[in-house]
């Protein structure tokens, strides 16, 4: 089969990989109707973190089983699934807990390498997620945003407490940041504040349901959202970055008693202890947990209720996976959607 | 009157200084029934927090109102009442939503030296809470220990979203730990591990409701609460030190998913980015938010429902106040109570 392979910072190429065979009873062999470039992609790509010779890239998908090992019962080919970037046995006291993305048993799906036509994908009944019957092709975009970036964005409003009445700024205008204003907006926000100085991208904030676009960053950044807010800062404030700048402006623009829910993956930051204890900010975030939403998420893209797949703005051929990397990089793209 | 005041690191003097008045409407004057030696006075102490020029100390107190501002109306002169370490007007949005330390128009005590005769009080109406009637006198060191360290191990335990069916973990063994125990019993926790290696102490705790003790720090106070919990964390551990190693301690302790609530007043703490995300805990703390619990503390005391007043291991009349911070650096004493 075909699949994308970062050999070097900047190296993207299509080459011909081993198909993938079912290893274990509990796996899944899927054949991807989509997969796309993350955001957490451009870390290795631009060099920001190691790569460590050949990499198989991707862990967004969707498609559509091909086969099961003995042990999978939730599944079965011919179904339409959606998984995330972590497989998880869904059964475990962490997943119970709906942390599932530290589940006792996970594995990143991310080695296996989802920018590809084939996926296996392990611990298939706890990671894959049925939908309810064969999406037309205009819904799979949206399917596939579901796979990481709406589930981030989401996982990233719940753990910023985003409710009714609340105020919440957004730091981040990737497709996490934008989707983080759909699940605002979804939980019910009264005022939703995005922080982007990209036009397309403010657009589709206020698409989403943000209410004010703020263009500063860092200090000034914060000093807005005190203005939008009686001088407090924010109820709610999800960070969808993960630089030390993203994370100050975060906790400074959150009130006292506020809550940061943080989904960016967090590079080189170091978080003074003095200045957090003293904020009175709650803290929380991580690897979202995207298998917790995808019931509730797959359930509003099939009655149309959302389209987070609008976040896509680019769409490839799979062979052309280092254009659509080479067009997130230079921000020419908010999310490259990849055609196997 | 009779202060203590701070002039240099080991330095504690109990000198003439002079008698607080009324200086602004919403002001009351208090006659101290006890005071006390905390444990953040001992970082300016022991020299790790600067010490500018002599400066007055203490600021957990009890007493009986003397005088009151023109514009003070909830309480009034003869009546016995608590306060805690911030004054607040308990009344701005953020005092509402529970976090008195953060008001906007707070005050710190600390700077106007409770550990004296008589203390001005500012912002009574929001600040102090009467007592039902005269305490008796065995229940003066429970309601004192209600101003800080009482309040502040309670809003460990509840920033720890300590509750029934979980396993938590005490990590700091001074009053605030020890009380971080009684905390984490009254609201209800299965299992309450209390990390300290001194036995007066560890007696202390299980007579607070511990159910188990580690001796162990470190790597290896992980390893044992790894060990108690299926190799998960504990769902709940509050922090009552402030250092780097203690911190890390109580994030590796806690499982996925699960709550730190850090109450120790940070010092050189930089928490790591990436370890924080991948942890997926829950982080909040701060300088407690005592007046939101005294209502609820005061009545768990009169009715002798709880006896945090124990914690006082040595009883000094104020003019032994260096003793008093000698004996608790030097841990003799848990906690120095002091007469004036």
């Amino acid at each position: 089969m075909r699949g994308a392979v970062l050999y070097a910072p900047g190296d993207v190429r299509v080459e011909e990989r081993e198909d993938p065979r079912i290893l274990l009873p509990t796996d899944a062999i899927i054949r991807l109707s989509a997969t796309c470039v993350c955001g957490s992609d451009l870390w290795p790509y631009r060099g920001v973190e190691a790569v460590k010779g050949p990499a198989p890239m991707g862990h967004e998908y969707v498609g559509v089983v091909q086969e099961v090992g003995s042990e999978v019962k939730n599944v079965k080919p011919g179904q339409f699934v959606i998984g995330s970037f972590f497989a998880s046995d869904n059964t475990c006291a962490i997943c119970q807990a709906g942390y599932q993305s530290s589940c006792i048993h996970r594995e990143p799906v991310g080695g296996l390498g989802a920018q590809a036509e084939y996926l296996r994908v392990p611990l298939a009944d706890g990671t894959l997620v049925a939908t309810p019957g064969t999406p037309s092709d205009d819904l799979i975009p949206s399917l596939l945003a579901a796979s990481d970036v709406l589930g981030t964005g989401w996982f990233g409003a719940v753990a910023a407490e985003v409710g009714p009445g609340k105020t919440v700024a957004v730091v981040g205008d990737g497709a996490v940041g934008l989707l983080a204003v759909l699940a605002a907006k979804q939980l019910g926000a009264e005022r939703i504040i995005a922080m982007s100085r990209h036009e397309p991208r403010q657009e589709l904030a206020a698409h989403y349901g943000a209410t004010h676009i703020v263009t500063e960053r860092g200090d000034e950044g914060v000093a807005r959202i005190k203005e939008l807010t009686d001088g407090l800062g924010a109820h709610s404030v999800i960070e969808a970055v993960g630089t030390q700048e993203s994370m100050m402006q975060s906790i400074r623009s959150t009130r006292p008693g506020g809550h940061v829910g943080y989904v960016g993956v967090a590079h080189n930051v170091q978080l003074p202890g003095e200045e957090l204890f003293f904020s009175h900010v709650h803290l929380h975030g991580g690897p979202a947990p995207v298998r917790r939403f995808l019931p509730e998420l797959i359930d509003l893209i099939w009655n149309r209720r959302i389209d987070p797949g609008k976040v896509f703005d680019l769409t490839l051929p799979l062979d052309q996976a280092a254009e659509g990397y080479r067009a997130m990089d230079e921000r020419r793209a908010i999310k490259v959607l990849l055609n196997p």
